[in-house]
């Protein structure tokens, strides 16, 4: 009898998860009924919003319950469907979770063209990641040529997305990323103007002072990505009228140095003098600019003109610990689990 | 000879300022140049934001130096005019600061007709901190019928103003506010449909209790006047896509509470999750929606639609005083100094 093999939640974590949250699961391989697919997971996405899943009650999803699978993105073949849109052998992308098999409503589910991008940039520069950088820096910053953004997490899916086509709108870009490596291939192969490493700055104000130099003209946008020490760096640099988009906070969502973070009062001081805009989005409700977002973006993956990189770990079981690895910015671009081939 | 009396900086405060930060002060009478005109001062405003001017650059507007008169908006007489748009008799609104006489240019003054309303309005309901309300609530908040609004320092003159014109277009609005008094004033005259005594609360939680259940359905919108426990108790209670316009955070000009307000993640989270905007503005940005801001306050005043209260102060000398019970709350609608009949 075949099986199906799922990472699924042991416990709640309190504070900065372990390897010891997670547990390798089987179940009975399901039959789709009238409607539903059958998929065989080929990739399957790690993301920092899954942190929050794992918390009860505290995100903008609903919580994984305790045994239950990991929710998240994922690229598969189908290999059983009752639904009349899908065939065996269509690549789609799906609501796989951290799992080797999964069922969906087909209506759920987007067929992809293997021929015209690698089939796993669904899951990153051309899906949830590069969308979410789109509209935030299109409907939420407002950008603008000639202003100057940073962006945290720079060489990562969403960063990398936000930096490059902030260039590409003529803006200045300044990158903050974890590693010499990875500001030098912001740099060069992103075509960031600069890159500040925040492991090699003592504290926030060197990083802050680092961040200055770079951006001679003060900071429009911050692309906020991570909080931590690069937000209390970045904040005292905003020009009145500046933007501040909020997708993320991966340096605060277990806890973590909470504590270094900047006083409210200051942060809510400089929001009214110098005019700012914080705003919070997230990117399930903005689903109407998934296609405009393809649009422009696809045509500039296939030209080559935006660039992308991928960090591949292989098998289902390796899942939680590249997840761990990635919320502590192990990872060097989008963060993927190869499941087959 | 003549001589003009007003109010200095005798020295910057650290932290919460005394009288004896300021000084009367003397100088002789001055003579109006080619385009200018001598303004009587009959009333002048005390506004939160004057706090500001006392520090070194920390503010939006740059600092009263020390030894110089406190800046500040007036209404008086015209005295001596050397403006062919002014004559001897006329009453104007003019940037007369804390002082007996002021001469200004004639292009910088706005003149008033008396018949109209009360002249010192043109200080509160339908001068800045009127425009104010208006534009947090019309253009920075897009506040919509049916939504639910908290208005902090519910009865001040930014406040009683916010809280009668989102009635007026539909929403529920909640008052916070600094007594029983206060808030029976907000209820019973300006038409409330709640307001809570923020000095009733045992602590923020307390307060986030009382103002949840005035607000069954959440809040959509947060003025923020204040900031402190108020901000700290409306935070948890903010609906998907809610709105926080930024015009003042008075508790906190002078460094006290700070160590009480929530951690700035609990916050970013909130915005990230709840999908916040959180937006600072300064009226002085908004000139060109001074006149639709009339257009639709100035018969509501003359109708009573709108309500308006002030606590008047009397003699130039007792300036100070005033000022530092108002930053203390405790004033009772508009703030105003009567300097002559």
């Amino acid at each position: 009898m075949a099986e199906l093999r799922q990472i699924v939640l042991a416990k709640r974590p309190d504070g900065v998860p372990t390897v010891g949250h997670f547990r390798l699961d089987q179940a009975p391989m399901p039959e789709p009924e009238v409607g539903e697919v059958l998929v065989r997971t080929l990739w399957f996405s790690l993301d920092p919003y899954q942190r929050g899943l794992m918390d009860a009650g505290k995100s903008y999803t609903a919580p994984v319950p305790v045994g239950g699978k990991i929710r998240g993105g994922g690229v598969g073949e189908v290999i059983a469907s009752r639904h009349a849109g899908f065939a065996e052998g269509d690549i789609v992308l799906a609501g796989t979770g951290w799992a080797s098999h999964a069922l969906d409503h087909g209506d759920a589910l987007l067929k992809l063209d293997p021929g015209l991008a690698p089939v796993q940039t669904a899951l990153g520069v051309l899906g949830m990641p590069g969308h979410t950088g789109w509209v935030g820096l299109t409907d939420i910053a407002e950008a603008r040529a000639d202003e100057t953004i940073v962006v945290s997490a720079a060489t990562g899916a969403v960063g990398s997305l936000v930096g490059q086509l902030a260039k590409h709108r003529g803006l200045r870009v300044i990158g903050v990323a974890g590693g010499a490596d990875k500001c030098a291939y912001a740099v060069e192969t992103l075509g960031f103007d600069a890159c500040i490493d925040h492991r090699a700055a003592e504290d926030w104000r060197g990083l802050s002072k680092e961040i200055s130099t770079a951006a001679p003209d003060g900071v429009d946008i911050y692309f906020e990505n991570v909080g931590g020490q690069t937000l209390n760096a970045v904040v005292p640099l905003m020009n009145q009228g500046g933007r501040i988009p909020i997708c993320g906070m991966i340096s605060w969502y277990s806890g973590q140095d909470v504590d270094k973070a900047m006083p409210l009062p200051r942060a809510w001081l400089t929001i009214l003098t110098q005019r700012l805009r914080v705003q919070g989005f997230i990117i399930t409700d903005h689903q109407d600019r998934f296609r405009p977002f393809q649009e422009e973006v696809a045509p500039l993956v296939a030209s080559g003109q935006i660039a992308y990189r991928e960090t591949v770990t292989d098998g289902l079981e390796q899942a939680p610990a590249a997840f761990l690895s990635m919320l502590d910015g192990g990872n060097f671009g989008k963060q993927l689990v190869r499941v087959a081939e």
